[in-house]
Order: structure tokens, then C-alpha cells, then sequence
């Protein structure tokens, strides 16, 4: 069975697996006080050029995602983001579950426009009387979407110009940051990201990592007390160390980079076998995630050889699905995939 | 410096590493529907003796006490746990976070008492007039407990009763539970300790892994949607094969018992010459971790060499410590402690 | 200045004041136990022929709408409404605060359409796969609906029909209830409509009364130790006589009924006027609201004299406004709103 | 029945009832904007000599005190009280439905001491390495307490020294405050009473109102969006002239004041009742709830004739009961009661 259902099938990159055997038996404090945390931290500041970032070490997305955006928000205030974003439906209701509602405005092809945030923002300071809703407090975005599509700088500049007009703090979710970072189609460097954004993260899971989202607040912004607030949240490990040791593998050497770069070069191969064999793109991603209509019948004869996601219905006879790569995605399986496909 | 701080300041044990490279290809699926994660819970039946049982890995301790707490608590209720419990005071708010109370009746040596616990919930059933007050829905006890005093049968047996009375679920937080069970003091087997309470977990982080608790709830009782209820909390890794491949490991050839039993081997040796030394301990412990308590200018000149745990203030040229030994405890270090004690 | 900005600017209707005066000095126990409370209750189970209904009066229809949503809802479930539902967009959060989501689905003139909600409630239950998503657990309507509408008992019927296909509770929002009862559009009486759905409140704060709902569990169906539940949410009044009290005389001799066909003969004289003097409408509402559209040099005259609703901008020059009928609208305030209009 | 279980079993002061009626056709704008309620505001202001104060209304105690805990404390924090504070055990968890612990020290006679808070507080700050605790975040007091008891301006300036040292908000519970200015016992007035504390409640359900407690931020230190966070809390009426027109009648001509006096010369009447009868006081009230332990024979016959509330038991054949009188006392019922004991 070849494995293109998603990009966290495996385990994690060898390097990280050598990296836990040579700093195993070394003692280090619990609870993210550990030597590797601090080195990897040295590490992020330096590719994101934050000298005063703040960085925490959690385990998953869905996690990451409720500590950021509950951490940040003002008890009366909302997040607003796409009405396809991760945190609007695929979360099973964990920001609400900090007592946080999703504000949604509409996604198109899985990003916010900038003009139609600043009308949505704009309407809550026109006047004064607002005592029914819920205020805007932070915006949500991600990047790459949860459709693979990428915010280009010009995008990015003028969503964080909006942001900054009300005081709004920006947040990008970079869960698959990697895979964003090194598209061909991609304008924006990491250190030019950072300066944009006022929190985000680096994704591990879905990039190498067994686990582990790098938190990145870009100008000494972190909420007080942090470390006590994500403990309250059940979001501290005590090994902290083992987050700590695989960001710092991951950012040694670019590893990080290097690994997305072997997944966009994959998945440029299999949208090209794709193209080659006339299937339809049900959205033109330019990263790792590649989504294609097919009919059902060759949907069924596919699931014999392919492990790919199921998107969405498109008729009764067709269906979107998606085809995902991932720094573990190897030449031999494209190969394979194009004699099934 | 000698590491007797805690029980997870190291890795994880070595054929766990090795699990981890052997597997690391594999694709599987996430969110827990891995293979490794479904052996892993064939063996903890098996261990537990209980077929039925449905076996749930979380990542941490808080994160797991949370978790079941808030999913096995109707909306009206709150958890029973000694004043000294951990959920009560060293969670940093956790329990509460999830909108219920932890209600505390007094711990001896880190115990509930089992008489007291039945005075103490009886009075709520005695009249049906407590619309003021939360209800006791489900009790919390730790087996090694914060002191690493343990429960014995018959006191747990009691504590059981008392519960099934009242129609209240018990839950055993097992965070070092392997220490427990290996202890020369115990004399509750896993099979038996499972028939006992309702939910319980075993833990991994302190018992060689690198993170991870194996959360068992005993007779198909866990909650309904307990994916989803999960997920909502944060606490699902999208690489559940991560805490799969652990507990695998654990339950494979009695590694988890091994483990367990040489940290108590150590502790005993750590004990006898705490003994020789004329330390005075500040609580009888059989298990991992013992207190002793020293002046605070020989506390001052340990530090030195050891890393400790700093417990409380006994007075004010005195305080109590903690030395704790794990899975990693060399003979060579309970030597080399030895000789600056 | 004419009061039609809403239906709660004045106090309470005069039975209402004469009943506190004659109950005041007879003592009676708190939190719902009086026999006020008790009274009232009986005559509204007879008014909605539901022997076996559980009624807890609640002080405000933010609250009676969260305390309802939150007990009744499973952990992992949100409440379906349309988008917009008064829960979705102008309580401030309040259903979020309970940490559950408002699941929303198309409006059409403030009604979701049964169909549709068959539609969206039937893809969580066509595969088992939703780890991700909130499941809906209750659907919420409001009748009249926030544009001041109704559902036809067929509408109501069919809506009925979905939830009790999938188990899910219907929840009917009733704060102007009455306006919609004694509405000449409506063609469903308060037994059938009670029968329809599983709880509901009747609402007394915008009908005459000066605070309270009475929350309607409609078939024995009210959530164990609810008065617990209600207290938990600081929703208990200590003297529950003040809303017992109200409802006792609203369901005396029908007042509650009288007042709201007052309100809507006053409704029928405003429209007929609107009509006569050319406004346009912009929604059709058979009860005690009324959407116009004014030219916003017209709008600023009228605000001269009248009090009355900014609605929503409908372009650079016009404007929807409401206005409002009520228990104590009186004639001659129509006569002098049509003065100025 | 003679009425002495409490102080909010009648309705209200007949001035209130007056002044519903002299305002009830009055329009007025909702949510707490009415000419009432600022009003109200403007006389309490007076009445604690704090110009800036800010006075929001709030239907209840149990309310009140989630909304001021809730919105004052940051995410970290929990509220330190006494152990028999009502917020600790008399809420139905109300604190903790909000996401806070309640954090609890001994109480004497229900008051804290200002030297043993500050040994609790100071351990917070003496390092910084309190990752899994919660930090104390507002002090909770009440006066008079729930034992009916009365801190003395020393003890009050004392804990409020303590809570300025560490910058953590001072909060007094004033369900009963009235019924505690107007003690004998009292060496406080108003205005240093509100000097001494950052925020607090002046009780109205139990001191002649139907509903209401006034919640004043003492210094212009009340949370932005404060209106936001009460609506989200559901603690908005939309009349917010119910509880606007009762604290104006309660601040015009001193009538709070006049009829807390009252019910404590009904209170000495009746120490003296039972001091002749020779009953034993459980505890030493100078307000209005008294204390007597009876034996459990005396009690059922007292039943026949008394309201009163159960306390505590004492033993197998005595029980406390506890006595109160309210701004309706009669001396008539007095008189009555005497004849019984």
C-alpha cells in the first residue's frame, strides 16, 4: 500500500531518532527547562532572526492552536479566521472548549482577503455599541492552507498592515510551515514571515518530527506566566526534552528546510504523473498537498494500491481526494503510484 | 552531578529507542488507529486481566488526570482527593480548568481513608437539600501516592466498596505505578488493582518512556465519543504510533515490571544507606522515592553533587528532600551518592 | 419621543406590580421552592396540556438560552442554528463560554429549513469518521425569529420529524413567544407547538413581565439535579418568588395571551400605517416587529420623536430600522407615530 | 409560621414596590443605559465617597461573585477565601465553572487573618519556581461573614495592606452589608470600607430588594468591556431598570441604612430572647443571623411554630439552628417567637 494519505504516516527522520540516542542517557530538568529546548530556541531565533522570540515546545496542533489563541485573547474577544480554517471546523470544537468563539469570515481557496478582514474588523469600532458581540481579537491564518494554497509576501504584508491598524495580534499556524517555506511559489522568507506575524508556530509533526510544534512569540509578546498557563492547559510535558531535542535536530544543519524541500520536489513529481495522466485538479496547490477529482469507480480501483485522503463529495459520480508527500515520500514510491494511477 | 531529582530527567529505556528505529517506516494510520497502539492495548489487557478493558494513550499526567476527570464527571460534580493530592494542588489549575472542584478531604501519608471518604460522601445522600454544594462524583487516589506510600489490598478493597455503594467511579492515578506494583510492600497484583476501580493509568513518562500514559478504563465503561472528547482537550497526537510504540515496548517480555523492579532495587539500596548514613526520614516510603530530612547546610553542601528535590521547609535550620531513583539508576550512582552523603 | 425602539423599555404590566403587592409580606422559601413558583407551574403545564413538563423560571433569555444549551448538550456536541440565530451572533458568546460550539446553517428570513438540516445532520451519521468535527446535539430555533417570522406547523412538524430521526432535542427559543401565538399568521396553538419539541421557554421579560423566562422541559425530560445545574451557572435567584410571582399572574386569566394580541392589533395599526404612507418593507413579519427601509435624511428626522431600531445599512443612503410593538403600546402613541412618520 | 429561616423569604420593602409603580411607564433604554440605574449609581458613588467608582447591577450574589472573580483574575490565578467562604463551599462549584480554583486558608469565626494570608501568599513570591501551582490572584472576603461575625477597620486594613503589598486585588462580599454597617459591633463606615478594598457588592435580595446586588469597582478599576463580559456571563437583564429603580430606592434618604438598622435592633431583641431563655449561642453574631445549638427534642418542637435553618450537628442529641431577621421583621414576630422558645 502506498502511503499518500497524509504527511504524519511514519515515524520521525532518522537524524531526530540518532539525535534521541546520543542525548539519552544525558539528565536534564523537566517541564522545557532542558539544555536541548534552550539550543533549539538559540536555533529558531537565528532562521527567524527574532532575537527576542519566545519559544515553547508543544505537542500537537490541535494543542498548540487552543494554547495560543486562549492564552491571547481578551476574555470578551473572538479569533476570526476562514470559515475553512482548521480551527473553525477540523478541531472538534477545542477553541470553544476554552470558553472562545471562531469568528469566520469567508476562506477562499483557504485564505482571508485583507480588504474583506479590515471591513469585518472596521464594522466593530464604527461605533461604540457592541455589547452583544463578540469582539475580534485575533485573526487566524495558516500557511500553507489546509488547501495547500500559499499567502503570497504582498497578501501576508497587507492582512498584518490590518491587523496592526486595529491591534490585533496576527497568528499563523505553521503546521506545515516547511512545505510552505520551500514551494517554488512561495515570495517570503521565514525571517520576513516572522516580522509580519505576532505568534506562530513551526510544525514538526507533519515535518519530520514524532511530535512537537515549535511556539514562536516574535517580539518578546509571550503571555506572563506562560509556562503556568500551558501546565493549566495539560499541555506540558514533563520531558520536555523531547520536543526540545528533535527542533534542535531540525534546526541544525537546515535539516528542517532540506526534508520540506524533498517533499515539494515529490510532490512536483506526482503532480506531474498527475497532469501526465489527465487528472483533474480540484485546487492548483503548490505544496505537498495535492488535490484531484476522480470518478468513483477509478476511486475504488485506486484504494487497492493507494492510501490517499477522502476530500470532499463532488456529484454523485465524483469525488475530490487528496494525494500527500511528505519528507519521508521516497522517488520509488512515485514510481510505484504512477503505474497505479 | 548525580541525578536523584526525579524519575524522568533521562530518556526513554533503550529497547524503546530501538522500537522506535524498527518501526519507523511503517505507515500507519494517526490519531491513535495505529497497530502499534492496538497490540500495545492487547498486551495491557492481558497484563490487567481485563479483556473488556478499552485503553486510551495520552501524552502526560496532568493532561491524562484532566482528561478523565472531566469526561467521567456529570456537570453538577466534582472529584474527591486527599488535601495532598496531586490533581488538588500541583496541577496548576487543571481540574478546574475543565469547570469542576476538586473537593479534599484529609491525606494521611498521601491516603484517603476509607471510613472517612464513605462519612464524607454519605452526607450528601443523607437529605436530597444541596443545591448549594457540588457532589462528589468520582474519587481520585494515587497508587504509589506523592509520599510513595502505597494503598494495600485490603485499603483499597474498602475504598472500592465505598465508591460502588455511592455509584461513584474511582480512578487510580498509576503516573509511577510500576514502582508500586514492585515494591516489596505491595501485596495487590495489576489483575487485582484493576478490578477495583473503574479507571486508572499506567504511567510511562516516569517508568522509562519518553512521554506517555496508557489510560484503561477497566469493563467497556469509557465514555462515549471518547475520540472526539479527547481531541476537544487538545490531547490527541496526530502520530498516536508515538505513544504506541512505547507502551508496546513496556508490556513486551515484562519490561515495564523489570524496569519498575530495578528502580526499586536501587531505592532500597539508596535507603539502606541513608540508614548507615543516620539520616532521619521525614516519611516510611517503599517505594521510588524516599524524604529525608537534613540541615540546611548539609542540603547546602550536597547540592554540590546531587541533584535533589527540595520538598518542604521543616523548620528553620531544617528541610525535608526528596531522592528518587528510576528505571536509569545505575549501581554506579547510588555508589558515587553514597560516599557524599 | 414615542417608544418603539423594542418590546422592554417599560416596567411591567399593572397585574404584575398588584400581585407583587399583595404577596409581598407572605414568606416563602428561596430558589424556586415557593409556592408561586409552584402555581405557576401548574397553570402553564395546563396552558401547554404537558402533565409531566418541568418548569425553572431563569431571570433573562441570554441565560435561560446558555443554561439550557449547556445541560443539555453532550461534551463533545454543539447546537445547530441558523446563522442568524440569536446564540450565533448577538449573545456575546455566552454558548461558547460554555465551552460549546454554535454550529450554524443557512437562515431564510430567520428559519432554517428542515431539508436542509436533514442534509447537515445526516452526513456525522453516514460514516463513523468525525473525530475531527463537533458533533450537533441539539438544534435551537427561536419563534418569532430574530426578523420576526414564523414557522408554520408544517414547517415545525417537518423540523421536528429531523431531530427525532437522529435524537437530537429541538430547543425552541420563545422570548416573544406570545407575539408569535396571537399572531393571525400563526396556524399552531401552544399544546401542539409543545408537543413539537423538547423544551422551550416562554418568554416573560419582553411580554409584560419586568425579568424572567419559564424554561419548559416539555415530557419529564429536564437534566437530573438541574437546580444544581442552574446555580453552577449563577442562574438561581434566592428569592425565586420574583419570577414565580409574574408567571403565576401572566397564566391567570390569560394575560399572557391578552397582552400579546394587544401588541399585535398595535402591530397591525403600524403596518397599516407604514403601508399607507409608502414605506417599504424590508421583511415581511407577521408579528410585534417591523422591518423598514428608510432614506437616512428621513431616518435622522425621525429621530427626533421616535425611538425606535437601527436594523442593518442597507447602502450609502438607506437604512433598515425596527420598530417595535408592545404589551404596552397604546393607541395613541400609534396615532402619534403616524403624525410623524 | 413565624419567619426566621433567613433573610429573603418576604418580598420587598413596600418603598420599592412604590417606586415600580412610579416608574413603570416610563421607557427607558435596556441593559443597564437607564436613567435609573445611573441614578443609583450616582447616590452609591455618594454614599462610599467614591466619585470614580463604577457600579454595575447583577441579579444575585452567587452571580455577582463569579462575574467579579471571573473577570479580575487573570487565567493563572485562583481567589484565595476562607475555607468556609461561601464561594468555596456554598456555590455549587460556580467558581470553577468558570475556570478558577478556589485557593483556601483557615477561617475563624469565617473571617481570614491579615498574618496568616500573608505567610500564604508570600511563598508565592519568595522563588519563582511555582510552574504547577496556582497563583493567588484576589483575595475573597465576606462582611458580615457567613458565621454572621464582623471584621473590625483594624483587621480590614491589615488584610488590605497585605493584598497592596502584593499587588492582588481586594474583593468584599456584601450580600448582608447592610445588616454589618449597622451592627453596633461595627467600627467601620462606608467610605473607609471602600477605601480599603478594590472591589465589592452591596447586597439588595437580602437587605429589602427583590433582586439585585450592586457590584462597585472602588477606584475606576473596573475590566474594559466590563458590559461584554457580563452579557457573556448571562448576567445582562435587558430591564436593567428593575434593579436601577430598587438601589435608587434603597440610596434615596438613607433607606438601606434605616431598614439594616431595624432588622439588627430585631437581632438584639432576640439575643436577648434566648440569652433569657438561657440558650447556648453557637458562635457570638452581632449582626443579623444568630446561632444556638438546641437539642434535637426542643428543635422538632420548635419546627411546629419557627422557620429556621439547620446549621450543623453538634452531636447525637444537638444540633446548631440558626435565626434571622430581616428588614421585615416584625416586633410582633418577636414578641411571638418568645412565647415558643
Amino acid at each position: 500500500m502506498l502511503a499518500f494519505a497524509n504527511d504524519y504516516s511514519k515515524g520521525a527522520h532518522p537524524a531526530i531518532l540518532q539525535r534521541f540516542i546520543d542525548t539519552n542517557l544525558d539528565p536534564q530538568p523537566g517541564y522545557g527547562q532542558d539544555a536541548y529546548s534552550a539550543s533549539a530556541t538559540e536555533k529558531i531565533r537565528r532562521a527567524c532572526d527574532c532575537p527576542d522570540a519566545q519559544v515553547t515546545y508543544i505537542s500537537g496542533g490541535t494543542q498548540a492552536n487552543a494554547v495560543i489563541i486562549s492564552t491571547v485573547l481578551k476574555d470578551y474577544q473572538g479569533v476570526v479566521a476562514a470559515d475553512t480554517g482548521h480551527v473553525s471546523i477540523h478541531e472538534a470544537g477545542s477553541i470553544e472548549y476554552t470558553g472562545h468563539k471562531v469568528l469566520t469570515i469567508p476562506g477562499h481557496d483557504g485564505k482571508i482577503d485583507a480588504h474583506e478582514l479590515a471591513e469585518y474588523i472596521k464594522g466593530f469600532y464604527e461605533d461604540d455599541n457592541h455589547i452583544q458581540m463578540v469582539y475580534p481579537g485575533m485573526v487566524y491564518i495558516s500557511q500553507p492552507t489546509e488547501y495547500g494554497t500559499l499567502y503570497s509576501k504582498a497578501e501576508l504584508t497587507a492582512i498584518s498592515a490590518v491587523c496592526r491598524q486595529y491591534d490585533i495580534p496576527l497568528f499563523m499556524d505553521g503546521a506545515r510551515l516547511g512545505y510552505g517555506l520551500m514551494s517554488p511559489a512561495n515570495d517570503i522568507t521565514l525571517p520576513e514571515l516572522a516580522k509580519l506575524v505576532d505568534v506562530f508556530y513551526i510544525g514538526g509533526t507533519k515535518v519530520g518530527a514524532l511530535c512537537g510544534e515549535a511556539v514562536v512569540f516574535t517580539h518578546d509578546n509571550q503571555p506572563e506566566f506562560f509556562n503556568n498557563r500551558v501546565k493549566r492547559r495539560g499541555a506540558q510535558l514533563a520531558k520536555g526534552r523531547l520536543i526540545g531535542v528533535q527542533f534542535e535536530a531540525l534546526f541544525t544543519d537546515d535539516l528542517y528546510f532540506k526534508i520540506s524541500a524533498h517533499a515539494i520536489e515529490m510532490a512536483k513529481q506526482l503532480k506531474a504523473a498527475l497532469t501526465e495522466k489527465g487528472y483533474q485538479f480540484f485546487i492548483d496547490s503548490p505544496t505537498n498537498q495535492q488535490f484531484v477529482v476522480v470518478d468513483n469507480a477509478k476511486m475504488a480501483t485506486l484504494k487497492n494500491d493507494v492510501d490517499f485522503s477522502f476530500w470532499e463529495k463532488i456529484d454523485d459520480t465524483h469525488t475530490a481526494i487528496r494525494l500527500v508527500t511528505s519528507w519521508s515520500t521516497t522517488e520509488d514510491e512515485i514510481e510505484q503510484l504512477k503505474q497505479v494511477l
